[in-house]
């Protein structure tokens, strides 16, 4: 039997025939021309040949506002792509469902969907939500993480003493700026020593547990060895920069055997691809499905909220696309960052549940009493959310001034 | 002293201060923030900081077509980014001038002009244009490439003779399809081996010399054996999809030197990037400056004719970037492809030079009298519009009845 990965398009037109388009693409993408073979020939080649699994007719709509999608002429055109014509890898997928074909007009990738074969062959994430809840001993609440607040031009010691105020705070997990590449200040082995020391001072003060993501960068045949070295030198948790480097060398350092560590997913550059309407990838493909089959335990994507705004419609779709039981690919938590404070956190968990990362950076350090009591404010947000309790009411007993200073500063988005 | 990479991107908004909003990324992309920083650290950052080189805002002009880009406010902003912020590599660069910032509104990064220390770092094409013209002998005229017809779902056979059709007909490069991936039917090795020999013995009809580039597919770790595998049975050139994998990845091959053939880069998964306006990476960066820079021998991109087409203003801006004078770095073959056929011969001429290489599939494979007749069209067009004679006149003289086919299907475009 003919396994399938089919891909689903919105194509653009205000006047194409696309049932017409949707042949092309399914016959052109694959053999080639079917009309001009040999009769002889047809029969080898019909394993080869894409199908056209259904066309959706978008008519403009009338009265519909000027510049909406309702006011579009579109279609979404499924496409089957016979297992057969590529290799397992998602480059080929990628070359194959939009190759060529992203650059034919107004056309935007909005998903794809693997056989089975395939996704056999992407092992996904080593250690999924379930796994990194684990590491870390935390089940019944979301994460939280925290980012340095500045990283490029530090030295050593103020690296470790952000690091360690930080994890005073009571996060479950550190990364990287993502802009922080290999440097002579603060070299990936010499930081993780450094970070991971503060991380055991912090806890003999909180008693908990902390996962600090190292970003793993540089040459593409050094990403191994980097994140080797960063792991042992005692980094319990990657960050990697996927899309400059293409999600295949995600999933070779996801499949790499002694890189037994979560690995979170920075979604740089990948507004590149997702924003336009009419071109590009749809954000729960690019930073959803293929992050989760490529192997990232946890995906960064902008939030709903604050000042990289990605629509909320759209960062649901990521979550699903993280999350949604998918066979024995196991589900990676979703990140929505950027703008996020305190007063926040009840929206996030009503949007992203309680397997989700509430991920702050400015809502930390800018708090008012410092940067450990900014982690503090988010725990005690997260404890007043899980509890149903109004963060007002929450922030008003004793001991939570920390959360009170947050939502004078910043207030609660209701 | 301080060496810059410094990025050109075009942001909109209706009423933004393009100013501030420029400051904000060159702060915030690097430092992080200045305001707060103690006085004495500020001397040790100063050399971290980020500079706006220039803000240019463009108001809407008054009378300009709805829709059109001088109906928009939008600014050019240049930032300069002190290159002892990133690593030597372009994922670095990438992630810094356009990681977070790519999802943050509507911005398009234009052009990124490196530090002549980091393009040290960059070797470029091995080859280039004229180490390419040197391996074929031919100076004096634009290269003629063409495609293999279909490739999916064929047998060894059949590709050797599609092969040595396209050879017979004076071409000077074949390339692989792009969407041609190790596969069980003509596995790389093999099929190098095939057409190598179809190759010479179309040389002892043409006396000329041919490049074949085979697709490098598969695993980003295993892309250089794949290569290495290819040139060890005999490939002398290679074919990339680059976008599938990274520019790094390119840069790897490209570094390499056991790689000692020429790379041409396909554009596959392009146009999820540079078509919209608002938003992705220009296309003279993407698939000129930055693949010349990553070491690609030979860019192919759409041509402003035919099926897949990009506005002539692109694509000469393309190959503008890929052949500028740039001190050491070799310049790299323009490729313009898709929906080239001989009539076209003249005007690609006159828009890319005889520093080019034409490129045609259906325009050869299609000829009425088959594929060799349609290579030599091409030929004969090509001597025609060396010669600055009319294609028809041309056509008309006896032994060039190839040409007159192909302009009596094709027409001549003036």
């Amino acid at each position: 039997m003919t396994s399938f990965c089919t891909a689903t398009y919105r194509a653009f037109d205000e006047k194409a025939d696309f049932h017409k388009k949707a042949t092309g693409i399914a016959v052109g993408l694959t053999v080639g021309s079917w009309t001009e073979l040999p009769e002889a020939k047809k029969k080898d080649m019909e394993k080869h040949l894409g199908q056209v699994v259904s066309v959706d007719v978008h008519e403009p709509e009338a009265g519909a506002a000027p510049g909406s999608l309702a006011a579009e002429r579109y279609a979404d055109i499924k496409i089957a792509y016979p297992d057969v014509n590529f290799s397992r890898d998602i480059p080929a997928l990628l070359v194959t469902a939009f190759g060529k074909l992203s650059m034919d007009g107004r056309i935007r990738l909005l998903d794809l969907d693997v056989s089975d074969g395939f996704r056999k062959t992407c092992p996904g994430p080593k250690f999924g939500i379930h796994g990194v809840q684990e590491l870390l001993g935390v089940h019944d609440r979301p994460l939280l993480m925290s980012i340095f607040k500045s990283v490029v031009g530090y030295e050593l010691p103020e690296l470790k003493e952000q690091f360690y105020q930080q994890a005073l705070g009571g996060v479950d997990l550190i990364k990287d700026d993502e802009i922080l590449f290999e440097n002579p200040l603060t070299p990936i082995e010499k930081r993780v020593e450094a970070c991971m020391a503060a991380a055991r001072d912090a806890s003999k003060q909180t008693g908990q547990k902390l996962l600090y993501a190292a970003n793993v960068t540089g040459r593409t045949s050094q990403l191994r060895a980097q994140a080797k070295k960063a792991i042992d030198a005692g980094a319990n948790a990657l960050l990697f920069n996927v899309l400059a480097y293409g999600f295949d060398a995600l999933q070779e350092l996801a499949e790499d055997p002694d890189i037994n560590v979560p690995i979170a997913a920075h979604p740089a550059f990948s507004g590149a691809m997702y924003p336009p309407r009419h071109y590009g990838v749809a954000p729960q493909l690019l930073l959803g499905k293929l992050m989760r089959l490529a192997g990232a335990d946890l995906v960064l994507f902008p939030s709903p909220y604050g000042s990289v705004v990605m629509p909320k419609d759209e960062t649901l779709a990521i979550a699903e696309s993280l999350t949604r039981h998918e066979g024995a690919l196991k589900p990676s938590f979703p990140v929505p960052s950027a703008g996020i404070h305190p007063g926040l956190v009840p929206l996030l968990l009503e949007d992203f549940g309680v397997r989700s990362v509430v991920n702050a950076g400015g809502g930390i350090h800018g708090h008012p009493m410092g940067t450990a009591a900014g982690g503090q404010a988010f725990r005690q947000a997260i404890d007043a959310a899980l509890q149903g309790v109004e963060l007002e009411a929450y922030a008003a007993e004793p001991g939570r001034e920390q959360l009170k200073a947050a939502i004078e500063l910043w207030g609660v988005k209701k």
